[in-house]
C-alpha cells in the first residue's frame, strides 16, 4: 500500500510492505500550494510511478489534499471516530493507474462547545498504537497544533492552538521584530519563555517582555526568538495540559519540534513520550486495512 | 500653558490657563512619524505659534517625542514616581521663541520582576485628580495597553499588554483574516468574544474559533472582528483585574475605546469609571506647574 500525507506545503510518501513496516518513503515541497494549475494527478503520477511499477495498486491520501483547496473536498467526519469509521467514510478519486482513496478530516467541539477541525493530524495520532490501545493525551506540534484526547480505540475530541503562525506573525509584523535576532539555538532562553508562560500578567502581557527585557539589555537580540517561542509554547503547553498534570502526552511530529516541546511539558509537570511524523504512514495504514477496495 | 501629548501618529495640544482649564485645543496627525526630516522644531513653532503670540512661553510635551526616534530622548523615570519626581526630571529643548521642557517615560518592573516602560500614559493617569488622590487601579487601552497601580499620590507600577498590535497581527496576518470582513460596530458578537475568553484553553486556542466558528457556520464573517477583539481584550481585561476584582477601574482613552473596555470589565467582574484622553492636558499641567521655570 501506499499511503501520503498531502498538506499545504509538503509533501510526503511511503512505500508499505503486508507487514506494515515502510520499505520506501519519498519527502519533498510539492505541498498543495506548490502544484502549479492544481495538478495533482500528474503529480502524484510523477512522484509514486516507479512504485506503480512495482505492482502496487492501492493509495490512501489524508492532509489538505482532501481540502476545498486540494484535489477533491472530504467532508469532515465528526469526532468521536474511530480507524473503522474513518475507513467507511474515504472518498474516492478518479486515478487511471491505481485506486485512490482520501481520508476525510475530523470536527468535533472542544469542551465549551465551541467548533474545532483537523486535517491530516487523525492519521499521526492513530499510527501510534500504544495510544490507540490505551487511550491518552497527544500533541501534534505546528502551525496550528493539536491537542487529541483518545479513549481506547477512539479518537474523542481535541483542541486547537494557533501557536506556530501566531509566533511567526509576532515575529514578522509587530515591534517584537525589532528585538530579534537569528541566533543559534538557545535552550536556556527557550526554558525561561516557559517559565515565564507561568507567571500572572496573561499572554498579551508576557510577550511585550521580550521587547522591555532586550530594551533594558536583560535579554540578547539573538536569544529573544527562542524567549518568545518558549513564552508561546508555554502557553500552550500549560492550557494543554489542564487538568492532566503528571500525565504522558505523546508528542507526535518533527524531531526538532518534539524535543522543544517536549522540554515544555517536562518544564510544565508532564511527562513527554516523543513520537516522529512517519505515525502518519502506519495510521494511514491502519485505515487503508479497513477500507473497500476492489 | 501649552501641554502638548505629542505620540507616535498623533499631536494633541492644548493651552491652559491659569486656573487650569482647557483654553484651547488643536488635534492632528502630525505624530512623530510624521514629521519630515525631524524639524520638530519648525513643526511646533507652526502649531503653537498663535498662542505663543498670546503671550504663552511654557511648554511641556510627553510621548513619543521624547523617545529615541523623537526630538530628544528623555531618560525614563523608575517606578514609583510622584508628579513632583517627574517635574524634577524634565529635559530641556532648545527651542528659539518658548521654554520648552519634556517629560520623561516611565520603567519599572511587572510583579515577576519583569522590565516595563511607558511614555505619555503617565501624565495621562496623572491627569485623573481623584486617582492620584486616592490610589486605584487604571486601564489606558491602546496598541501597548497599560494598567497602572496607584498609591496615593504616585505611579507605582504597572504593566503592558499587546492586545492592539495582537489584534492588527492576527488580523492581517495569519489565517484568521480569510474569515473576517469589515462590518458595522456588534456589541454581541465582541460580548460573546470577551465570555469566550473566560473559558479554558488559552488564548492560542480562542482565536482559533474564529476561524473554525465561520467555517462552521456559527459566526458571521462580518461580526468576526468584533468576536476576535472581545476574546483579546477579554483576556488583557481578566489578566488586568487578577486580584482585583470588585475593584473599579478607570479608563482613560478615546471614548470608543474607553466604551468596549468598560463594557469587558463590568463581564468580568470590575467596575469601569471612563476618563477621555484630555486627561493627558492636566496631568501635563500638573507636572508643569512643579517645574522649574527661568
Amino acid at each position: 500500500m501506499i499511503c501520503i500525507d498531502w498538506g499545504t506545503t509538503s509533501f510526503r510518501a511511503f512505500r508499505l510492505g503486508k507487514d506494515g513496516t515502510i520499505r520506501d518513503r519519498r519527502a519533498n515541497t510539492r505541498g498543495i500550494l506548490n502544484v502549479p494549475d492544481a495538478r495533482f494527478s500528474d503529480t502524484l503520477r510523477d512522484e509514486i510511478g516507479p512504485w506503480l511499477a512495482l505492482g502496487e495498486s492501492r493509495v490512501v491520501l489524508s492532509g489538505m489534499i482532501g481540502s476545498r483547496q486540494g484535489w477533491k473536498e472530504a467532508p469532515y467526519l465528526p469526532c468521536p471516530a474511530t480507524p473503522a469509521d474513518i475507513a467507511t467514510a474515504l472518498t474516492d478519486i478518479d486515478f487511471d493507474w491505481a485506486q485512490v482513496k482520501l481520508v476525510p478530516g475530523l470536527s468535533g467541539r472542544d469542551p465549551s462547545g465551541v467548533a474545532e477541525v483537523m486535517r491530516g493530524e487523525e492519521t499521526q495520532v492513530i499510527g501510534v498504537p500504544s495510544l490507540m490501545a490505551e487511550g491518552g493525551l497527544a500533541c501534534l506540534p505546528g502551525t496550528h497544533s493539536k491537542w487529541v484526547t483518545v479513549t481506547p480505540g477512539r479518537i474523542a475530541h481535541f483542541t486547537t492552538h494557533m501557536t506556530g503562525e501566531v509566533y511567526a506573525a509576532l515575529r514578522g509584523h509587530t515591534i517584537l521584530g525589532r528585538t530579534i535576532r537569528d541566533g543559534a539555538p538557545n535552550g536556556a532562553a527557550f526554558e525561561s519563555g516557559v517559565r515565564r508562560s507561568g507567571d500572572p500578567g496573561g499572554l498579551l502581557h508576557h510577550i511585550f517582555g521580550v521587547r522591555a527585557e532586550a530594551l533594558a539589555g536583560h535579554l540578547a537580540e539573538h536569544d529573544a526568538g527562542a524567549y518568545l517561542s518558549g513564552i508561546l509554547i508555554g502557553h500552550e503547553v500549560r492550557s494543554g495540559l489542564t487538568g492532566a498534570s503528571g500525565t504522558v502526552v505523546h508528542v507526535i511530529g518533527a524531531p526538532d519540534l518534539t524535543q522543544l516541546y517536549a522540554s515544555a511539558i517536562a518544564a510544565c509537570g508532564g511527562f513527554a513520550e516523543r513520537h516522529d511524523g512517519e505515525a502518519a504512514a502506519h495510521g494511514l495504514a491502519a485505515i487503508g486495512a479497513r477500507a473497500a477496495w476492489l
